[in-house]
């Protein structure tokens, strides 16, 4: 085997990456809109808190955006999540499926619940859930009961499956949905990553019974720390309203709640920011897809990578661009996450894998080997908006 | 008995909140100062998320302000609470002591733990925990063991205790710490409503083991949503700090977490304006003592109500002012209520009492008398900044 040129990697950045960009990070954040505008206007009318009308805009925009009918706008993507899994009925000592390739949230969102996140594996197509692999373990080792799915081995229920869509590249849903009837497990989309993404043309998070968003600093666009729970069920929007403002029960003025609730609505501040980001997304998720052009050109004649492009089935939003290594040279990893980062390209693996974390160690795990392939083999590069040109 | 004479107390309101400040809400923020300045600056680094100098900032300001060592900003005060708990060791099955005359939040935050909590009584003179009764009642129904205190009814251990400063007005600290050694129970501050009190010449969050703060939009200070952690243990700092950021381990491009960690760092964007409101603090404190004053002053020679007053040792924000209805007059409490609500007064009760909720009607409750005296004859009146005035 032949050593991996590191160096032409190296350059080949040089054509999407000048100079004067450099050091380039993951994901900058990007203001040349309203934002100043509406931030201002919000503080000058002293509803930064908790209600307010950019609370009310800004979900009005995501559900117009997404076509998803409900949004319910919380104060990030982790309390987004948590939410979905109380909403679907996740109870403690449920199992819930999660891609061991994910962001801690994910798992850490099923544990909350006190419910154990039960890891499974991706595929190389999408990066995401494979829904073929979990249907057959399922025939395997799950039994459908009256009340549900549960697991063989531990006797436990497995409540609910979560595909993330990975660097904003949708999973394969219609055949994850099929799965999902067959078994009778709920439907969590992990859409934190997807603003923008379209699954066989509908936007991620129509395909599940309930989605999360994050709008953090590193995402599409940011409200500084936000999310949104989407739904378009009427029954699961109310409670979902209900659950993320203290459970409170609507009164003149006495102060009563009815369940144990939550603190987690987006104060209006956030809200403010989020409504001007989002009235540039269609020009962000150009200026993102020029960026992946650009990239694909640039690593088109290099051996042993790859720019990962979105699946045929999808039109993705490039929130996170990644190069593939192609197997043998996944040892050189290291090597050039060093070289790019010390020429002020940002670069970083995928996460580590959830079933490889100390406190998910010991937790059920079906066979990940694509995952770990897959985890040796992504290195991030950088994705921001600024790094992409316009058209418009 | 005569009737109490409500118009003589709503006539009482006209010498302190005139008709051009009417309706006069409960309590709005009040931005004076660098809020524009410093939120735009923010904005234009484009540093709006979990990092970024105004967040260190702000953690600098409050600890300064308050005297306590450390402070880790967080999403609003609810997560604060939530973190005490997790950092003070309450574990699943434990039962933690919370007055039952409080905002649901505390209780919300012992059950998070999957901990119990156990509603305990207030004193008038504090409208907070009764020290001198806890003591006796863990006298009659608690044992010290090697690794607790135990609850002799229900077996549990009781972990902690959680004092909260009602309106602003400090409990007796002193007394409280003694019972907590007694019995080896830890001490949570919950001092959501008490940025500016002072107990016996301490900011109050020095006298427990650590304590919680709240920015949320309706108190003295606010950044939209926020909260805050403060304790003088440098280890439990750092722990709260690893915690509250997905107890990330710190690499160069790894990503990695060695716990279930939660995402609960402020933003950067409500930082700022935090930093900003905290600059005049000290003119807020002084304008809210000059509306305690008249109030006092209006009240003074009404029959029937009495407005609350700190208690000797204590000097406080006077975040929320209080009329206290006489005990026989307590029948007239909604009359009251609907009387000031339609001459644009905002006035409300004390929160509904723990204990009666319906998701902790069945956890331990001590006698609470006392507090269910208080919910009778708690209205809480207009205490925004604004009403107050400044002498500097």
């Amino acid at each position: 085997m032949s050593a991996l040129d590191i160096n032409a990697i190296v350059e080949a950045f040089d054509a999407v990456i000048p100079e004067d960009k450099r050091p380039a990070a993951l994901h900058e954040p990007f203001f040349s809109g309203n934002e100043w505008v509406y931030v201002k206007e919000c503080l000058d009318s002293t509803w930064v808190s908790y209600v307010g009308k950019y609370v009310d805009m800004f979900e009005k925009m995501l559900s117009e955006f997404t076509g998803v009918r409900l949004s319910i706008a919380v104060v990030n993507g982790t309390a987004a999540l948590h939410m979905c899994m109380k909403l679907m009925g996740v109870k403690h000592g449920d199992e819930v499926l999660v891609p061991t390739l994910t962001f801690v949230a994910t798992a850490n969102a099923v544990s909350y619940c006190g419910a154990i996140p039960h890891f499974i594996d991706s595929e190389e197509r999408t990066l995401g859930v494979d829904p073929e692999k979990l249907h057959s373990y399922l025939r395997k080792n799950a039994k459908i009961r009256k009340d549900g799915c549960y697991n063989h081995l531990t006797g436990r229920r497995i409540k609910a499956v979560v595909p993330v869509h990975v660097f904003g590249h949708p999973v394969d849903m219609e055949h994850l949905v099929d799965v999902c009837h067959e078994f009778r497990i709920a439907l969590i989309e992990d859409a934190a990553e997807s603003i923008g993404s379209y699954y066989k043309n509908r936007h991620t998070g129509h395909w599940g019974d309930i989605a999360a968003l994050s709008f953090n600093g590193n995402k599409t666009i940011t409200t500084g720390g936000g999310g949104a729970i989407l739904t378009n069920n009427d029954e699961i929007g109310r409670q979902a309203r209900h659950l993320t403002t203290t459970a409170r029960i609507q009164h003149r003025w006495i102060i009563e709640h009815d369940v144990i609730g939550y603190n987690y609505r987006l104060p209006g501040l956030n809200a403010a920011l989020g409504c001007a980001q989002m009235e540039q997304l269609p020009t962000f998720l150009e200026r993102k897809r020029s960026l992946a052009k650009k990239y694909k050109r640039a690593f088109e004649g290099i051996e042993g990578v790859t720019f990962f492009t979105e699946p045929r089935f999808a039109k993705t939003n490039y929130w996170l661009n990644a190069l593939l290594l192609d197997e043998k040279y996944s040892v050189y990893r290291d090597a050039l996450l060093e070289a790019t980062n010390n020429q002020g390209i940002m670069t970083r693996p995928a996460w580590e894998l959830m079933h490889r974390l100390p406190m998910y160690h010991d937790c059920p795990c079906m066979d990940v080997s694509v995952s770990e392939r897959l985890a040796r083999r992504i290195i991030n590069i950088p994705s921001s908006v600024s790094l992409g040109e316009s058209y418009v």
